[in-house]
C-alpha cells in the first residue's frame, strides 16, 4: 500500500500551492512538513531527497517526486484530471503552461524590486493576453477541455483567485470566467479548501520571504 | 492527411531548438518560416494564431500548437519518445524539466547584462546540481528511463552539447555522459542534424538578438 502523501515545502504558496490545489480536487489527503531552517534543507540534500537541490518535494506512491510540472502531470494522469486522449492532453498542457506562466509572475513578486511596475505589467498581460483566451474557451463549455474537469480548470480557478486578490474586479469584463469560478467553488472539495483552517496558504508575507532567504542562504532579493 | 509540419520562429535556437531536436529524432520532416519583421508577428497575432501572443508556433496535424513544453510533450507522446507508463512518464518529465531549467539559463544569456557572473553561475550549477544527476542515471543504463529512448535523452544530448560550447571540457568529470553523447550522435538522424547545412541553429549572435527585439518591439535588453 502506498503511504500518505507528504509535501515538503515552505509554509506558503510558492510552487507548491498548485500541487495542494490539484491534490485537493483529486481528493487525495496529504500531510505537510514545513521547511523553516537551513539545517532541514541541508538534511534533505544530504539524504539525496532533492534530485536538483530544489523543492517542492512530494513523497507519494513510495517515490520522492520533484519538479513541479512533472508532479502536477503525474497527479493529473493518475486521477483522470488530464485529457482523455493525445489531443485533449495537448490542450490541457497548453492552457496549463499559459496559466503557470501567469501565476509565476505573481509568485515572484515578493522577491522583486520594482513591484508597482511589475504589478501593472501583470495586470495588463492578464487582461490582454491570458484572460481573453480562457473567457473564449468557456463561452459554452463548462470545462476548458473535452467536457470534463482537468488540471487546467483547477489551475484556472487558482489563477483567477490570485488575480482577484491583486486586482479586485479584474473579472468584471470576463463573465464566463466569473461563472466558471462560481461553478468550480461549488465542488465540495474546493469549497472546503476555500474555508479558513484548510491547507490553502495565504498570500506571501515578510516571514515567508525571510524564511526562503534563510533556508537557501540568499543574501539579497533575487530580482 | 496531416500536412507537413511547419515551425514559425526566429532563425535561431531559442525555445524552438528543443522542438527541432525532437522532431529530428522522431524523423518528422519540417519546414521553417523565420520571423524577421514586426509585421509578420502582428499578422500572426491578428490571424489569431498565437494563443498567448508568443512563439514558438508549430503547425502540425491540422492544429496550431503553442507553448514549448506542451508541444514537446505532444510530439514525444505521438512518437513513442515518452515513458511507457505513468511512472516512466514521471521520470521522463522530471529529467526533462531539470534539463529545460538549465538550458533556459543559457538561452537567456544574449539578453543578460552581467554575462560573466551568469556564466560562472551556470557552470557551477551544471557541475554541481545537474550533470551529476544524469551521470548517475547513466551508470549502467544506456538511456535515462525505462531502457528506451525518450525525449529526456534528446534534451540531455542537446544540453550537454550546449554546455560544451560554453565550457569546453566540462564533461571531463562525467564519463558516462561523454559515452552517452557518443552513442546518441551515432543515431543516423542525429548524425545528420549535427552536419553543416542541417536545420540545427548556431549559437545566438547579434542579428538574432536584434531581430527578437525588433519583432517584439523591445527597447532595451530584458535582464
Amino acid at each position: 500500500m502506498a503511504g500518505k502523501v507528504v509535501l515538503h515545502y515552505f509554509n506558503g504558496r510558492g510552487k507548491m500551492e498548485s500541487i495542494r490545489w490539484l491534490l485537493t480536487v483529486a481528493e487525495v489527503e496529504f500531510d505537510e512538513v514545513f521547511l523553516t531552517t537551513r539545517e532541514q534543507y541541508l538534511k534533505l540534500l544530504s539524504d539525496g531527497d532533492l534530485m536538483f537541490q530544489q523543492v517542492p518535494l512530494v513523497e507519494m506512491d513510495g517515490m520522492k517526486l520533484v519538479q513541479t510540472k512533472a508532479i502536477l502531470n503525474y497527479i493529473a494522469e493518475k486521477h483522470n484530471l488530464h485529457g482523455k486522449d493525445l489531443k485533449d492532453k495537448l490542450m490541457v498542457n497548453t492552457y496549463s503552461e499559459g496559466l503557470m506562466d501567469l501565476m509565476e509572475m505573481i509568485m515572484i513578486l515578493p522577491f522583486a524590486a520594482d513591484v508597482k511596475t511589475k504589478l501593472d505589467n501583470i495586470q495588463n498581460k492578464a487582461k490582454d493576453r491570458y484572460l481573453p483566451v480562457f473567457e473564449k474557451a468557456l463561452s459554452g463549455p463548462i470545462y476548458l477541455v473535452g467536457g470534463r474537469l482537468s488540471c487546467a480548470d483547477v489551475q484556472l480557478l487558482e489563477c483567477t483567485l490570485m488575480l482577484e486578490e491583486k486586482f479586485a474586479g479584474i473579472l468584471a469584463e470576463f463573465p464566463n470566467l466569473k461563472s466558471f469560478q462560481g461553478r468550480m467553488t461549488k465542488i465540495p472539495a474546493v469549497s472546503r479548501f476555500l474555508q479558513p483552517g484548510s491547507k490553502r496558504k495565504p498570500q506571501p508575507d515578510d516571514v515567508y520571504v525571510k524564511t526562503i532567504m534563510e533556508v537557501f542562504d540568499i543574501k539579497s532579493p533575487f530580482l
